[in-house]
């Protein structure tokens, strides 16, 4: 029998895909299941985004240019000028969602056996295209009690080695909802021309900063242009997870030539989704205010109601729409599992993704959970006031 | 500065891309040029397809299940157990086009190092795929002399080492036009049985079959579930390559359980195109057979004016879109950039596919050229008076 690749074996299962038989079993039973667990929000995407799709004219289906229309870049890089990133069509390649622009990106500057240093917690998935370009992942730990902010500049350097290749942020971060302050991606900035690194920021987030922060995209650091590649998407911007649009965007040609190659060899980007995405670009200022203005409000509920948990420990996040708490359990993932499997509240319960997932240090993140606030006000309360009762009889 | 990594560097480009700016050039001269170097079809979409899509009533457009949904997986098990492919909605994996579905493929097979074995001249983003996992294709050289048959099996014997782990066929190919034989599968079926080996089929032209043939999937073969893999997109079938869905369909249950996690590590396939997708599943019969009619008569013409030309040597396909000519001139990257830059006949001229590019054993195919029939009669037939034009003022 022909067998699986070691690079098959290793790739990492999504740490919250071993909890949906649970969640299914659960609502089998009748129980109701508020889900904390996924980035997927309940905000509706922008009309003029499903409009244009809706009245599209095509008769054959055919292919995009494979680094995205002259058009559709054009109009993005006039949307990144707006947002301080000054770039023009020729720094884009657009991608099938971030994730694609993450793997290409990771294709270009490293060859396996190379290493990418990640402040952790970080987004799962970046063990997965690590894994699948033979990248190892070197974590270096922010902590709860600093609210994640990053490590000291010296945590970094100590992790340097031949093989490092790049350092990634994810800015305002998933999981732990951190902004990174312009002074730290200043300070990120100084060791990558130091030490001749890339530095990837993933800003899908870009739009979800709060609290009058206003976030610093490292396409707008003076003298790192060789440097910088930033991971966007338009998942999350516009609530179009299923669209699968992305795009790389960097002034260094040769690297943004090198992802060109990638692309064509997956031909194009969905056709369809390319429509929406440009649409979208027109999506009135109000929109964005009236999400903000809604995630905030959540967040300010979501942190509010579990402070009031004795034993939790909350980052106060001011981005994305994430938040990590620790809880007074000595292993969420048997806590999360339980709690969809045993417990329930009034018929209902709650859904979690257990932290560990998002670490890659072992035994790092055991007592923590992240919950994504993409539910209304109402459910928001709803569901800690499970996760307060079912606390309260895991410990028993 | 940070640099390119060697694989990045090593990734090949599109052996059409070259060729792309002199097109362009000639089109602002006033040239009007006949595009027979892309297998994008003119052929219209089916309307059932492009009408599921107009009539949708999303949202939000949320993520889709990362193997595809419950139900489109099932529609097109049946799909495939028409097509005399006995799998049910656990064999397959959805992917974003067929060119994920290789990626995902062969990141689950090989590791670094490992070999594939590609029957020559072959689809040129195989290069690229295999690059990007770091994989060597060992090619095996079919001849225009014998219409592209699959080489004797004990040239594949030759070739098998320690580390190889598959052999990729396309059927019928691109860029040949070749179907396989029955007889032909079969004994690829013996060698990968004997050797522990993958045989994975490119299928993603299955019903373009001619002259009353009929194609023979890996996956009909008896006694080879653990080996046999199909790689499939709606792209050809359905004239949408731009839906970018494709999948694996595969009764390896590791196999499958693997490209399971790749899957996952991006999320999902792209929304809008699935439900496109999964309304093409009720695409009436007269469609196909419309399709199939007119590219019959397009196969004929095409050939019988190649065969006017003196000189020019014609591969007779029996399947896809293409067919692979060899010409009276030694160098078809020089005559191909030629006809376009310093060329026209009454102020037109053709975009051919230089076929040095879908080889990989070096100087092979020099003298040959893809040419995908996907334009109409008066078109094919004006193309090849302009190329037969060309052949005479070029050999002067």
């Amino acid at each position: 029998m022909p067998s699986i690749s070691k690079k098959g074996n290793q790739m990492p299962e999504s740490p919250i895909r071993k909890l949906v038989p649970y969640a299914e079993d659960a609502k089998k039973r009748g129980v109701k299941v508020y889900h904390l667990n996924i980035g997927q929000p309940d905000i509706k995407t922008p009309k003029i985004a499903l409009d244009a799709v809706k009245n599209n004219t095509i008769e054959t289906l055919s292919y995009e240019r494979s680094e995205g229309s002259e058009e559709y870049r054009t109009k993005l890089a006039k949307y990144y000028v707006k947002n301080d990133i000054p770039v023009t069509k020729d720094n884009i390649v657009v991608t099938t969602g971030g994730s694609e622009a993450l793997l290409f990106t990771i294709g270009s500057i490293t060859d396996p056996g190379d290493e990418m240093i990640i402040p952790e917690p970080f987004y799962a998935n970046y063990n997965g295209f690590s894994n699948a370009s033979g990248v190892t992942v070197v974590p270096v730990i922010s902590k709860i009690e600093d609210n994640f902010a990053l490590p000291k500049i010296e945590e970094f350097e100590k992790l340097i080695t031949k093989k490092t290749k790049a350092i990634l942020i994810c800015n305002p971060g998933n999981p732990t909802g951190y902004l990174y302050a312009k002074e730290e991606i200043e300070k990120l900035k100084q060791i990558v021309i130091k030490h001749d690194l890339f530095l990837i920021a993933d800003e899908v987030y870009r739009e979800f900063a709060y609290d009058g922060l206003k976030h610093t995209s490292v396409m707008s650091l003076e003298g790192a242009d060789q440097n910088a590649i930033v991971i966007d998407s338009v998942s999350k911007r516009y609530s179009m997870c299923g669209a699968r649009i992305g795009c790389i965007v960097s002034k260094n040609d040769a690297f943004i030539k090198t992802t060109i190659k990638f692309a064509q060899a997956r031909l194009s980007p969905p056709t369809f989704a390319l429509i929406a995405s440009e649409a979208a670009l027109d999506t009135p200022q109000s929109y964005f205010d009236d999400v903000k203005s809604e995630y905030v409000d959540r967040r300010n509920t979501l942190i509010t109601e579990l402070e009031k948990i004795e034993g939790v420990k909350v980052a106060k996040p001011n981005g994305a729409f994430y938040c990590v708490a620790e809880l007074p359990v000595k292993d969420t993932d048997h806590f999360a599992q339980w709690i969809l499997e045993k417990f329930s509240h009034d018929n209902e319960t709650v859904m979690v993704a257990p932290a560990s997932g998002f670490y890659s240090t072992p035994g790092e993140g055991k007592n923590q959970i992240r919950m994504a606030y993409v539910l209304n006000k109402k459910d928001l309360i709803k569901s800690v006031e499970i996760l307060a009762a079912a606390l309260k009889q895991y410990q028993q």
